[in-house]
């Protein structure tokens, strides 16, 4: 099932539409490409639209989020929505500012995601925006450890209940969940927080996935988190053999996103079902 | 006389404006820097007439086009044109939506570039807003094939001969024509299309040859395709040695760009005169 | 003292807010993790000062300004200057527009730097918005040489004098100053002009090391300039070693700053007290 995804990606080389920040917005676009996507950016209210018309997925990623292209958000997003396009939402930096946190609650009120993709903490602060009381996130700590899991789980199903969206939390272990169903990914390494865009990267890579298999988005997400964190722990294999820095490892990051294939997936995948 | 084009950008380090989308722009100043010449990015309407009266070269490129950029463009465009700079338009994505399309036509109007370069959908569609007949571009597809070339020659010298610029053309089979000559370009690999910005790199570099040799505008853009497209072919080459994917091939396609002297040129360049 | 300050960013990571251009802005996150820093990039009016108050410090960077940028700016560089976080200002261009120029001006007056770092052309530039006499700064060439050391220092800390910053420039030989002591800096090498970012990315690191050691500000900025030439040096080493371009060259650039410690900074510095 995870490794018909892959092919289907290869196959259908989905179109994917981002409106997101300037800082990683280059790594997104090659790593959509990498992937076996292929990556439109635009973010004007006059024709984001007609754009993610043409696309298979829409990605909206709130990093540097300024209020000229809210709008644009809620333009593509609805649209995209109605088209039945996998629609990806990356709260960065949710609960940093109430720019941020209003801006996410407005966009979840507003459009329909299909996927939601974030750190324990900007999860967190989505729950906030969607009526659960605060007893349920206040059990779950800064990190999930394997101490927190069965109420992380419980947390984030019941999330996905009231959004109605997949929900991907990523840290040191990874979950990916919809109300009834969760995976718990192992994969991935630390120096991964050394780069920045990882976690941006990640959230294009769903979206990619999403529009390959739109019948099964829950499985599509989880392949994409163990693609990523599988490329991180072969770019750190490598980076050990040949020597370098962070930087080196975000090129080899990439460098295996485009050489991944089914097989290396299937057998370097660390999930179980929940 | 190709040869002279890369000493002359050794020699003068022209200074290229680019007005540019978020996505490639890093690339777009590394490869300046990389083949020789140096970049300014500046885009507010308050200081565009003076950056690029600093400049020799003047980039426009409408990806992620914003309305905010659009005035700036028109007025570095006016000016650049009337000290005599060289100023290339890349219709990003002209095309894809009605913002970009009308935004083509307007610069079209009212700005003299020395040259347009994108892909043949972007170049048709440029051609549509020159009162061309609709028949003429019919008979060209979406690609350029040895088939067809006879076909799209004519088209593209008769779109100089109606815009007043250079033309170039670019994909597996590269074009480059003003109204009465043309040269044919077979430098390239098709994994240039795996990482982003390798057109609005070409353009970028399109724009600094021009600069240094602005008689010789046809000959100048040329030789860009040909560097371009060469440096393709050597880090094609260096990845299959060296291992790696994607990324290892977006490193090492702007270190060829830094290290191609005029020897390479010439002896890689795969260029007719039609 | 120096070796304490590399040490006190790996124990603290200080957790730095930019608002700076968006062609370099990638490296500028990316040379912030590899120093044990951590970036926030956020620039609209809205959370600027929610953002720069959960930092340690800000970098205002005025490359590609426009003017919906301004008055976050300003916001941001007054709430961190009363939070007593150190403010580094990057007068990126300054002197190539009235807008830049002005909004050098209008950010000196209003903000309390704790730094200012650019080249002697951006120094002299500000220099001029601060009421010197222009006699002082015409004896100051457009490069800082051996033979107008003496000059340079005298006018470099009369700046400071006048401002309260530190100021550091940057060029073959980099200066760093209060009003009362001065470091001379032989670090560096002349590939870093090849590459985009290389001065950006210091003033991300100088903010850095400043947030880390604010009790030591003009150590703590000239550590950061010893730190990023050095790591340019080892950087063109291992170039000639793995042959390569500019491309490699920047990626090495960052790898040594992620690997870079206290005794490699120790051996390789070097500087004098002036």
């Amino acid at each position: 099932m995870f490794k018909d995804i892959l092919e289907s990606v290869a196959a259908k080389t989905p179109l994917v539409h981002s409106i997101t920040n300037y800082v990683t917005v280059n790594d997104c676009a090659n790593i959509l490409l990498a992937c076996g996507a292929a990556p439109i950016m635009a973010d004007d209210e006059n024709e984001v639209e007609e754009i993610t018309s043409l696309c298979n997925a829409l990605v909206i990623n709130i990093g540097t989020l300024n209020v000229r292209t809210i709008d644009s958000m809620i333009k593509a997003g609805k649209r995209a929505a109605l088209l039945a396009h996998p629609v990806v939402l990356d709260p960065v930096g949710a609960g940093a500012s109430k720019l941020r946190t209003d801006t996410a609650f407005r966009l979840l009120k507003e459009i329909k995601f299909s996927v939601i993709r974030g750190n324990i903490s900007e999860i967190k602060t989505i729950a906030q925006g969607t009526g659960s009381t605060k007893g349920v996130e206040a059990d779950v700590s800064d990190a999930i450890t394997e101490g927190n899991l069965e109420t992380a789980l419980a947390f984030i199903k019941n999330l996905s209940a009231r959004t109605g969206a997949i929900i991907a939390v990523t840290g040191a272990i990874d979950i990916v969940a919809d109300s009834r169903k969760a995976y718990v990914i192992r994969n991935g390494h630390p120096l991964m927080s050394k780069i920045t865009g990882s976690g941006c990267m990640l959230t294009e890579v769903v979206a990619a996935y999403c529009a390959a298999d739109p019948d099964s988005l829950l499985e599509a997400t989880a392949a994409a988190v163990c693609a990523m964190g599988l490329c991180g722990e072969l770019a750190y294999g490598k980076l050990l053999e040949v020597g370098g820095g962070t930087s080196t490892y975000r090129t080899l990051l990439i460098d295996f996103m485009s050489k991944l294939n089914s097989e290396m997936l299937s057998e370097g995948m660390k999930i179980e079902s929940r």
